[in-house]
Parts: structure tokens; sequence; C-alpha cells
């Protein structure tokens, strides 16, 4: 049922369910908050629900809309929905006899961790816990009683439990009581009347004995704790409005707790861990919901199996209790083909007597959410479409890298942020040179750097993962990282790196170069020692899914790769082209640096253009290698981006070094280098400046690729369709000057190999102003490229280099929900970006829309881009498996909308 | 006339002009271009125009429309208009007694400086020759022939100078000439059959001897000069649509140079150095035009008056053809009363008969304009209004300062940027303290710097002028230097300063520490020595122009300033409140600094307490004299904004410094410096990132504010209005928290003193992101001020300190027009700009808008910003006569149009 449809229900305040009906359903959780929607379901499916009724969200927003007060008529139909459950039980609410006794919960449309905590028991008073006893038994009676009034005082009244631990453990002292089971119902009743006494002191009025008045003061503070400071910061927090309301739900109670015919559990109706079709729970004889999850004492598993697997002692419920077992199998076949989704719920046996207390789709690992969508469409439980949706698309990394074993132990030196997922072990080294030298003789390790640069990208390389201590999500070694594969952490503040001294210290301790450590990047850890690992399966219900998924999605997934290795990763992973190819990576090479700083520090045209000639047959060859890799899907190549002075070395000892190969005097090269130093290079001489001020760069680049791709024609018979991607742009004169020297290029190639091919000349959109005068810019793009990392940085304003330092502060005061460098900020860059498509499209109808941010990679964002109708993401190759997921998620909903 | 209608008439190839009459008018520009609607409309006066005709504009786009043919019709019209020229003059073309000569010239509705050359004596052949010799003499006609076969082969045939130069000299030489008067018309005839020779063997064809063909191969000449490649580039730089196209102007011939009863000169209805009404201008007897401005005879001047001032022996045109002189200052009379400015017109003198062959509006230095807008209203000529506009804002600068004398020598040592105009004289020093102390010495010093950082302010205040070797118009030296009004030469890139040995170099020349150097801001020139200056006058002109300003303008204009001398220069000046005080500025005074830095490296929050607690009371003194000297105009005061790092020591020496003085340990200092180290502190922890992570820093400095304000309220009894400003908002949820902590310490200090005061509490929009939220931003602010020096940085993802190495490229290409950061780039910015006022406004109409970026001092961003409706510019107090005045056309033309 829709929001409005329900809006107009508001005349009924309060909802009944139990005996087998219900007034609501499953479909009305805006109305009556997630659990009494649950609630009145299962009382709907006959399910054995102990009786109860849910008060509206809609009398919450009534109450704050009428200055804190009830609407007309809710107390009316609160006693006909309690005088029902009266009937339902048999039993009688403020009864002397066979008192009626209630809980009480808040319950919000959507989970509210900051809310009211639940009152048990309510309906007790000096008269009817008389009642209680001689049902019960005395002790139990009493010892409910004053845990009732403990928590009513805590919760409604706002008293601190401190008051009641004094009086109960002075009078433990006293008596030379251990433990609470010591004490007796007399015990309890002395107690009882010191609590009593204590709270007429302090609020200058007694406990109230009127469960009625109990009942209403419940209601009062479960509206009450939706204005508390802990539910707004997490409402703010979450864009939850205040007029959503929380509903308050009004249950009888159930005893878990009644002696050894009672029990209470929860159960999957999969496993949660793997996902296989087994029915899984753990539950404690003679408990109260609250036992189990305190883990005081340990529950026992439910069946017979699952004892076997862990070689459980105790006695499962399928033996204990094998009539309620029998049942409860039933009422969970029940509920999952009825919610065609696997549950989580919570059950209790009061006299051997099965009660559902809740149920709601359960939690589960990665590869257990993977294989119950598969297993259930190839049930005919869901459709395929149904089962795409069921795997969430962030969570796919869980199942692409090696993870830390859930058993395993974690000694967690320092902890950062999980930049890239995966987990690693091997020996810590301190620069990439160290790295690449051991790497080779067969050794693992793992790079720590304060933060890495691209000269580091051979250390990065070599090594199994990658920890800084500086930098954020999207810092070089982040960004740099999830492109590799490798595991990494990043911006661990709390590691003090002295490569000098060969040693790293945490929190007081000190390692050691050589040091063994394991990397968790999914939770972002670095861990003493060798710790146990478990390898991704890409058994065949990923692919399976993955079919079904690409069955679904209208936005097609290229990757950024550069590689031969990361473009085979990528394609490997479903990987329909290149989108981003960042030609400087290949300047970084052992045997190409030397040249390319030679060119820099040319002093003319010429010189630059004898050192580009050098460098000329190296492009060439990786650009060939990537075009026969890749087949004939289409291969985004971008010209040079970073500023030059990123090749030139920074430490004194790698200026003398270069110096020195160079035949450079060492002060000529430090003046050089300082010359061409920036305050700020995000915004400095890059991109297509470098193609206005050095033109034969780009000629010779363009040259490379238009070479690269006649030669594989020649070789292979099939044309590659390069796309010469020109960064930075801001104007559209840059790309009209740019473009001509690209057209011109590409001419003399075909005239000199006789070969002609088709190719494309787009740009980067990555200027704000680029995304503005999109209209002027289109009339020479043949397409776009969303570069959104650095549009993220000029929108916000933000370098993701130095953002690690307050974002975190951002993301705690809630200023920026999501890391805008993860998931695309879309109300700032996003609607640039939105403006971009639309003024381009205006100018030439269907031109070639995509985004190579890290965003492409990222679920929210790639949502986004489906919406926009954008042609194409990319990313890193292994969030390639990720967007596919995701881009069928957004189709799907979509449609579904 | 409106350019529609002008196309109307477009069944009309040919304009003719002359003997009192003309088809042309001056408001035909558009048609017939600037020099041909001029010579019409003086023609209508009845003025001695030599008589001609005008191929429009329309025949140059009909001529590129139709394939480079001319239109039907046009020869028609050509000879018709030919043919009452002929009976005008009494002359006709290709006649052997009585030849009609022309010359012909382009003329665009722009001046063109690309464009082709003029061709004279066109009409002369072996035929007419003879005609002109019998009426000025053998010599003359045959130098006049051999002067036009090289002008019309050069301009018209595309040939060579050093041809003909060759031809001369050989010719010279054999016969031992040495001046090219010793020559006879045998020598000229003899040479002129040479010339032919030498036409015939490299075009293959002969000199055309049809004046017919002479003409029309002129007019295609000038068509086809529209699209050669200097005329390309110029209108792309100056955005001139190529369908203008340019007109062609034949008129018959005069000559100055028939002896010593003929002349030729130019004149100006005023003085264009000073803008008296005197009649000024210079001839040359027995001349032509060519020759006055070729400059190897001196011209003498034209009236008496003027001879005497200059000491001048030639005799004045007054004295020499005193009919001449009167009826020349006739015609200037009519003209300047005509065209209701001061005229610059070229005449010449034929056998003591004058004609007129160019008028047009002269051009002046600001100090003329000035005085000629403000004498010409006064003497009813013009409107206030129309003095107001006849004044260039950007001149006014000149007004202001200390300028190079006009007439002083100078050795320019290098030339750099002009970042701050004015002259000043000083000796050279290297380092802001030597600055400082040599200044409290009373000597004049000249700093310079390679470039200059926030530690240089004191340095900067001390020096008469800045100069640096790095760095933009932006950059911190010219922001700066622009603020205090200091002269400032940047980015002087041939300067190499070693301050160590105390000496800078330039173009081999080196200088010491000391030696005596002028800066002219003006020009962006450092000169060697001390060169003559002249201080500026603002003398009564300037108050009552300025006065006819501020009552047309709307827009009104505040300063940007923090130190009480540089509020008293713009109230002066006729600032209208402060709309940028940025406190920072604050900190780097020398007692200050350690303050600050000791905050910086506090450990704690409580650590910085105890820091900020010695800043307020620094801070409030600073605020509370701003506000005493601003008196009840509006303070817009900016809270804390550069990252930290800004303020600590960067070299070693200086960090040691600190260290001592701070107690700490230089290592400790060294890593907390790096800590702070940002790799983009442009996109860094800064603006309000520093109040989110730091909120005891804005806490202080809104305390700052308020006391200050309720101590300047009770010591005068009128209220301050603060105006409360955050810097560098993204979100709105910034802007709420920083807002809430805002108010919370106004309420306190309210509470505190008893004294509640109105204050605002706003935002800059300086990220593209909060241009983009400007909606939602509104919100919570009571203002906006547009940051669009930052705005420009991210719009365009360029650093203004590092932009200097590429920004010349673009522009010579094409690709910024101007320097962004000195005029707003209306279609990036600007459309931010707009997008964000739209927004603002349309949450909360008449929120109050503002700009304080550089761009508040730039004339046609003033405009801009007027056009947007905004309520202030904010600019350095230098620059606010220029923003009141660009404030006051902009109106006053939008009110026009």
């Amino acid at each position: 049922m829709g929001e409005a449809a329900e809006q107009m229900t508001g005349d009924k305040w309060v909802y009944r369910f139990g005996g087998g009906s219900a007034d609501g359903n499953t479909g009305m959780k805006n109305l009556l908050g997630g659990k009494g929607a649950n609630l009145a379901e299962m009382a709907r499916l006959g399910l054995p629900v102990p009786p109860g009724f849910t008060l509206t969200t809609a009398v919450c927003t009534a109450y704050y809309d009428r200055g804190e007060t009830y609407p007309d008529g809710l107390e009316k139909e609160v006693n006909e929905a309690l005088a029902a459950v009266e009937k339902e039980t048999g039993k009688v609410f403020g009864d002397n006899d066979n008192p009626l006794l209630v809980s009480v919960r808040s319950g919000a449309r959507a989970s509210m961790p900051g809310m009211m905590d639940t009152v048990l028991n309510l309906g007790l008073s000096d008269v009817t816990v008389e009642g209680l006893a001689k049902k019960a038994g005395e002790r139990f009676a009493y010892d409910s009683y004053r845990r009732f009034i403990q928590m009513y005082c805590n919760v409604v009244l706002g008293m601190k439990h401190d008051i009641f631990e004094h009086i109960l453990d002075d009078y433990k002292e006293r008596f030379e009581y251990n433990l609470d089971t010591e004490l007796s119902a007399d015990d309890w009743k002395e107690i009882i009347s010191q609590y009593k006494a204590a709270i007429r002191k302090q609020l200058g009025k007694p406990f109230p004995d009127d469960p009625h008045e109990q009942l209403w003061g419940a209601v009062g503070a479960v509206f009450g704790s939706w204005m508390n400071d802990r539910a707004k910061l997490y409402r703010k927090l979450n864009d939850i409005p205040a007029e959503w309301g929380t509903a308050v739900n009004v249950q009888s109670m159930v005893f878990g707790n009644m002696g050894e015919t009672s029990a209470t559990g929860v159960a999957f109706t999969r496993d949660p861990s793997t996902g296989e079709k087994v029915f899984y729970g753990e539950f404690l004889i003679n408990a109260q919901g609250e036992d189990v999850v305190a883990g005081i004492r340990t529950p026992a598993p439910i069946s017979r199996s699952r004892a076997d697997a862990i070689s459980s002692d105790e006695a499962p419920l399928e033996e204990a209790m094998p009539k309620v077992y029998n049942e409860l199998v039933e009422v969970a076949n029940t509920l999952e083909s009825h919610y065609r989704d696997m549950q989580d719920i919570e059950f209790t046996v009061e006299d051997n007597k099965l009660y559902m207390l809740q149920t709601r789709s359960g939690k589960r690992t990665a590869a257990a959410a993977l294989k119950i969508a598969v297993d259930m469409a190839q049930e005919g439980l869901i459709n395929e479409e149904e089962a795409v949706l069921r795997l969430m698309p962030g969570q796919l990394d869980q199942l692409l890298h090696p993870t830390i074993s859930a058993d395993a132990k974690r000694d967690v030196i320092v902890k950062g942020l999980p930049a890239s997922p995966g987990a690693a072990v091997g020996k810590v080294v301190f620069s990439s040179d160290e790295a690449a030298e051991r790497a080779e003789k067969g050794e693992d390790v793992i790079l720590m750097r304060v933060e890495t640069s691209p000269e580091d990208i051979h250390g990065m390389h070599a090594a199994r993962a990658i920890v800084t201590s500086r930098g954020g999500m999207t810092s070089h070694a982040a960004v740099v990282a999830r492109g590799m594969g490798r595991p990494c952490v990043c911006g661990a503040g709390g590691l003090h790196i002295d490569a000098e001294k060969g040693v790293f210290r945490s929190g007081g301790r000190e390692f050691k170069k050589g040091d063994i450590v394991t990397i968790d990047g999914a939770e972002g850890e670095v861990l003493s020692g060798e710790v146990d690992m478990v390898n991704p399966d890409l058994s065949g219900d990923f692919g399976k899914l993955m079919e079904w998924a690409d069955r679904a999605r209208t936005l097609k997934v290229r990757t950024n790769a550069e590689t031969p290795h990361d473009v085979e990763t990528a394609i490997s992973f479903g990987a329909e082209g290149v989108g981003l190819c960042r030609t400087e990576h290949m300047f970084f090479e052992s045997e190409r640096i030397p040249v390319v700083r030679s060119m820099i520090l040319a002093n003319d045209k010429k010189g630059r253009e004898a050192a580009l000639s050098k460098l000329l047959p190296m492009q060439r060859g990786d650009f060939a290698e990537i075009f026969r890799l890749m087949g004939e899907r289409p291969c985004t190549i971008r010209l040079l981006d970073p500023p030059l002075h990123e090749f030139l070395p920074h430490s004194e000892d790698e200026m003398a070094e270069v110096a020195k190969s160079a035949g450079v005097d060492i002060e000529v090269l430090k003046r050089q280098a300082n010359e061409l130093h920036e305050n700020n290079p995000m915004l400095g001489h890059r991109g297509c400046r470098l193609g206005i001020t050095y033109p034969e760069i780009y000629e010779m680049q363009a040259r490379a690729i238009f070479e690269a791709a006649v030669q594989i024609a020649k070789d292979t018979g099939y044309s590659p369709i390069p796309e010469v991607m020109i960064p930075l742009v801001g104007t559209r004169k840059e790309l009209d000057i740019l473009k001509e020297k690209v057209d011109a290029t590409a001419q003399a190639v075909f005239k000199e190999t006789g070969t002609e091919l088709e190719y494309l000349v787009g740009t980067m959109i990555e200027l704000p102003r680029a995304a503005l005068q999109a209209g002027q810019i289109a009339e020479t793009a043949d397409f776009f490229s969303f570069g959104t990392n650095d549009l993220t940085q000029t929108t916000l304003g933000i370098s993701r280099d130095d953002a690690a330092r307050f974002l975190k502060d951002y993301e705690d005061q809630g200023i920026y929900e999501k890391d805008p460098f993860v998931t695309l900020d879309q109300d700032g860059v996003g609607e640039l970006v939105r403006i971009a498509a639309e003024r381009g499209r205006k100018t030439k109808t269907g031109i070639k829309l995509g985004i190579c941010g890290e965003h492409g990679g990222d679920p929210a964002s790639v949502a986004f881009c489906h919406r926009l109708g954008l042609n194409y993401v990319s990313c890193s190759p292994y969030r390639v498996p990720i967007a596919r997921l995701a881009a069928a998620h957004a189709a799907l909903q979509k449609a579904d909308a």
C-alpha cells in the first residue's frame, strides 16, 4: 500500500493483531513501523503471535502537532484493543488473579538505534504480582516485579540505574549473598519496598501502581524518545524526517523463563554465513530474549545437524522440545515462502507453547546472499531479476578478494581507512625499491609509506598490500591499489614510520622492517603476524547471477586500466571496454623514466622532441598490446595528464642520482625542479594545459596511438576504434586547438601507412567550467567522459590528498553523509554532471557519455549514472563486477518505479 | 541607425561623399566602416573633404558568399561614383592631362591593425604620370610613380620590398648618390623601368598600366586581406565575426608634398595630454601624411602658443599659413561641437587649400579624459551622465598613483606583469625583515622576492614597492600590493635573485642590494636608478566627476581592508562599507604570530584555548578600531580562512628560531609542520573546515567581534552592525553548525554586557558546490558574498599561484581573452554567480548579495555584477573609485540599452 493511501486511513489510531487476524499487514510499515507491520502479517498468517496492538506513527505525529497531547478517541481505541487482548489471552489487565502483562516497544519505519528501550512485564503492581505468583511461583513473580520497577523507572521515569544497584548491592552485602539467584522471594519483597521508598524520595511521588497509568506512561515515553537528542542526531545523520514519527507496540507478555518447559531463541531460515538451505539458530532453556543476546549463558544450537557440526554437547531444540521444534520449522517455512526471503525470527516457548515475537529479512554475508539468491531463483521462489536485486553490489567486494578467516585471532596494530579490500600477509618494507627487489626474490612484502606517489607504482605492484599513514579513500595509494586489486589501508594516522631507522611504531609498540603483518583491507586494519585467510570462491553461482545481472542492465561497464595485466583482469571480470587508459602510468617504468626526465629537463622544443622520439616506440608498444587484448572493445586513451614535476625526483639522494645519470649539474636539476614546483599541483600546469604549451608531447602520444591501431588492424584484421581523450578541458577553444593537432597526426599516420581507421576525439568533463560549457564543448567533442574525481575536488574545493584531516569530522557531524570521493555528491557534483549531459546532448544528440572517476565502481553513483542515461561507467578492474551488478539494480529499480 | 535597419539598405553597394553632401553618415559605421562613415559625415557638414566613395561591408560579405566574386551591379555603381568624383574634382581617371589619382584604404567597423595597408597615388601609369608632371613637376611625378609601383606591388601583388630596395641601392651605389633627394626625374625614370622589368620577371606579366585594373586589384586586395592570417587571428582574439566584413574607401588624392604651399598635419581639438581647451597639433610643410608619423622630420606645432610653450624655433601653422590655420580652427570647432567630443583630425593642405582626411574621437590620457569630460559638461556640450561615461574606469588608476614622468629616460632592467599601478623609487632589499628595519630608519626600500607569503606582510607594508620573479596578476604579492596601494611588478621571469650573495641579475647585468631602482607598476617595469615621477593631482574635477558617477550608480561599493590605514584610505576614496575584513591578516603581526603559533602547536583543545584567550583582546582591539572608523557603514568580517600551516615558519632557520622561542624541540616542530603540510593547500583544511574541526577558533573570533561592537556602541552611541562571514562553505550543514555557534557566542556576549545588537551571519560563495546549493544555503545565510578569486580557481581548476606558467600561452592562443583572475570569466564563473544569485533569491527574496573577489575592482566585472542586480561590490581601497565609476557606467549603459 502506498504512503498516500495509508495516510488516508488516519482516522484509526490503533491496529490490533493476534488470534489469527490483524488490522494491518506487512505493507503498512510507514503507518505501523517495521515491527508492528510484521507482527500483524504473522498474525494474519495464523502464526502463534502473542496478541497485542500498535499505536500508529500517525498518533506520534498528531501528539506533536497538538502540543504533546493525544488525539481524541485514542484512549477509547486503546481500551478496546486492550479488551480484545484480554479476551484473546483470557487474562485481565490489572487483575489480581490472572493478570495480563504486556511489553511496550517503539517501532519506527526504519530501524532506529537511538530510540527508547523496551519495557517488559508492564502491568505488574503490588496487586497483580500476586496473580503472577500464583501462576508462575512467588520468587519468579517478585523477581519479575523488581526488574519491571527498575526498567520502568529508568526508561519511563528517567531515573538512573545506580540508585537501584546500590540498594541491591547493599542488601546482598548485608546478607552475604554473592549471586542474584541466591535471593529468595522475601528478599525481593524487601528490596522492592526499598526501591519504592527510594523512588518516592527522588520523584516526590510513589511508583505508579495503576497498570493503566503505567501503560500511558510507557506510551508517552516512547513518543518522548522520538524527540530525544540521540534520536534527533540519528535522524539528522540518516536524513529521516521528524514527521515520520514512531509507532508503539503493546503486546501481551510470554515468558521463556518460566522453567524447563520454557525457552527463547533466534533462528534463520537458511544459514546466514554460507547461505546453505538448513534451518539455523540458537536457543536457551528457561531464559528471556535478552539473555540470548547478552551472552552470559552460551545458547545451544537448534538442530541436531548443527550441534554435530560444531561438536556441541548441549541438546538441540530438535531433541529437547521435538514438538515445538517441528512447529517452529513449519513456521519458518511458512514465513520464508510468504516473504520469499530468508527470515531472521525470534521466538519464545512458554510452557511448551511456541510464540513468535518477530520476523524480518535476515542479514547475511555476501557469500550467503549470493547462494540464497541463486538457490531461491532455482527453487522458483523468486525470479532471476529478484535474485539479482538480492545481492547488494557493495557486498561483491567480499567475494572477489581473499578475506581474513572469521575465526582468526586479530591482534590489531593500527586501524586506518579500508581503502582497498582483500587480505594479504607479508614482510614490511618502507621503500618501493626494496619492495621490488624482495618481491623479485620471491618474498611477500607489504609496502608501508607515509603516502605514495607515481614513483611508487613499481613498488605497489610488487607488494602484496599497501599501508599509508596519510591520505584518504581516494589518495594516490588508495586509487592505485584498488586499480591493481591490492589490499590497502590508508591514512592510518596512528602509524609512525621511521624509515631511516627501519621501524614503525603504533600505540606504544615498535615493529621492525621485515616483521610479518597481515593487512585486512576491508576493515582497514594492520594485524600483527600471519593471520588465517579464506580465498575467494568464484563458483558457478557468481557467474550465473552476473549473467542475470547483465541481462537486466542497460549501462555498459568499462575499466580503468593501462597495464596488460590489469586489462586482462578486467576482461575476466566482464569489462566491455577501456574507459580510461592513463598514459602517464606507462612513463614511470624504470627504463622509461630517465627518458621522460630528459624530455622535461630539455631546454627547448628540439631537446624535448629528441626525447619524445625515444618514447614514441615504447608508447606505441603499450597501446598495441592493449588494442590486441581488447579485441573489438572500445578503448579510451587519455593523453598526458599530471604536472611534469611529478616525474622528477624529490629527495636529495634521488636528485643526485638522476643528475649523475642524466649528466646534469645537480644545482641545475634542483633549480629546474624548483621552477616546476607548484603550490597547488592539482590546479596547476597539467592536463591539456601541457598539450597547449608543449604540443609535441600530445603529438607524440597521438602518433603512438594511431600507429599502434594501424599495426593491430594490419596484424589481426579487425579495426580498433581508438577514443583519444583530452583531459582537463575548461573551454571549447582548448579542445579545438588540440583536436586539430590529433586529427592532423591521424591523417599523417594514415597517409604514411596507407590505412585509414575510425577514431573519436573527446574530452573529460572534470572542471565545473567544462560542465557549464558542455554545450559549446560538445560542438567539437565526440564524447564526454566525466572525470568525477577531479570534478569532486574542484566542485567541493577539496583536495583528496589532504581531505583525510577533516573529512572524518565532516562525516561524524553529518555534513557529508558519505565520503564524496567514494560516493558521488549528487547535489553538487551530480548536478554539474546532469547539466553537462543535458547541454552536451542538446548540442549533439546521442553524444557518447561515460564516467571514469572512482565513482564508476560505486553502486549509488552507478545508479545515478543510469538515471542520467549515460552510456557507460568505467572503474578499476576489481570493481567491474560491482558496477555490472549495480547497473542491473539501477535498471530493475527504475523499471520498478 | 540600428544594425538591422542598415542591413535593409543592402541593395546599394557604393556610398559617395564629397562636395558638401554624402550618401552615408556617422551612424552607419557597420555598413561603411568607421573611416567611411566619418568621411561621409564630414562631407555632409560641408567640410572640405576630397571627394570619394565607399564600397560597403556588405560588398565584402557578398564577395565571400559568392565564392569571391563581386555582386551584380557593383561595377556600374563604382563607375558612376568614380564619374561623380571626376566631376567634383574636374580630373579624369586615367587621363594623360589632368589625371584623377585616388587612395584606396580598408575600413572595418572596428579598427583592425591586422588589415591591409593603404595604397596611395593609384591611377598613375606611364600615361597619366605625364599629366601629373605637367601639374606638379616632373621629379615629383616620377618619384610619386615609383613609390606607387613599390606600394602596389607589395600590398596588392604580394611582392617583397627588398626586390625594389636592391634595385634602388644598386643604382645609388653605381651613381654614388647618398640620399633619395639627390635623384633626378631621369634617375627615377630609369629606376621605374628596372622595377617594371623585375616585376615582369617575377610575376610573368607586366605591371598593370590600366587605372581601372589597378583599382579593382586594390579593391580585391582589401577584401582578400579580410581573410589573411593576421586579420583572422586578430578577429579571433577580439571576437570579431568574419561576417562583419570590411569596407573599402576610394578617395581622390590631395598632395601635401607639392611644395612650400602644401602641408600635412594632425590636430586635436583639445590637448590630449592635459585636456586643456587649446587647439593642439603638429604639421609639416611639403610632406605627406606618412611623414608626420614616420618621425624623420620633426613636425612643427600648429599654434603660436604651443610653439612658445615648447620653445620651438619653427614657424607654427598659425603664422606660416594664417588663412589655412583659421579655417582649420573653424573646422575643428565645427567637428567638436558636432561630435560633442574631442576630435583627432588629419588634414592636408594642397597649394594653400585645406582638405580634411579623417576625424575621430581622440585618444587621451586619463587626466585629459577627466578634464575634458568635466569641462564639456560645464560648457553645456554634454550632460553630466555623458561626462561620467567619457572617463573609462580603467584609466582612473593613473590618476590615483604617482606615475613616471612621460619625458623621463627609462633604463629598463626587467619587465614583469603590471600587478599594481603607481611608481616608486628606493633601495633594493631581499627580505621583509630588512625592509622593515631600513624603513624604520627612514629609508625608501623596494622589496624584491621570488614570491611573497603572508609572512612578508610587514615587509610589504614597509616597502615603497614590491617586485617578484614569480606569480601572476593575482599572486599573493599582487593582491596584497593592490590592497595596500603599493606599486608592484610580478612574475618578472627574467629576474634572478640571489639573496644569499645579496645580488640580483637580469639580462646579463648584475645589481647589488641597496642599489637604487624605480618601479613602474603600471607598465610592469623595473628601471635602473632614480627616475622622475609625477604626483597624482586629485583636483576638484575628480571629485566632481565622482559625485556625478555616484548619482548615477545603484551598486554600492565597499572595500576589502583590515588595517586602520587601509580602512581610512578606502573611506577617503568613497568606500561605503567593508566588504571583506580578512581576520587572518591580523595574525601575522610580530607580537601576535608567536601566540598564533602556540595555538597551532597546541596538542589539545585546552592548549588551543589558552592561546586563543591571549589572541582575544588583540582581535577585539582590531575590530573596535575598524568599527570606530567605519561609523555606521556595514562591516563584513570573515572568520579565519587560510590553512594553519601558513602561519608556521618554512625555512630551516626560521624553524630553529621559532622552536627556540616557543621552547619546543625543533624536531617536534618539524614533525608538526610536516603533518600540517598539504599537497594542495588551496583545496585543503581551511575556511569553515577549520571552524568545524576547531570550533574554539571561530568562537574566539566571534566573541572578539561582538565584544568590540558592544564596546563601540557604548562608546559612541551608534550601533555597528557586524556581518559575520563564514568562508568556504560548500553545504548548508556547515553553515548551520557554525551559525549556531556564532549565535550562541553573540547571545553570551549580549547577556554579559547587557547590550543587544543587530548582526548578520552569512557566507562566502566561493565553491561551485555552494553556488549550486545556494537555494539551500540561503535558508540559513543572511547574505552571500561571492568570493570570485577562489570561485575562479575552483571553477576553472586553475591555481592562481601557479597559473603564470601557462596563462600567457592561453591568452596568446585566444583561449582566455583576458586573465580570468583579473576580469571575471562570465561564461563559467559568472554563470555560477548567476545561478547562485537566482537560487538564493528564490529562497530568500532580497538576500543581500555582494562580491569581494579581486574582480570587485574590475570594470567589466563590476558591470556584470550590476546586470545581475547584486547589492554591492567590494575591492581594495585603491580600486574603490574605479568601482564607483564602473558601477555608474554600468547603470547608465543599462539605462541606455
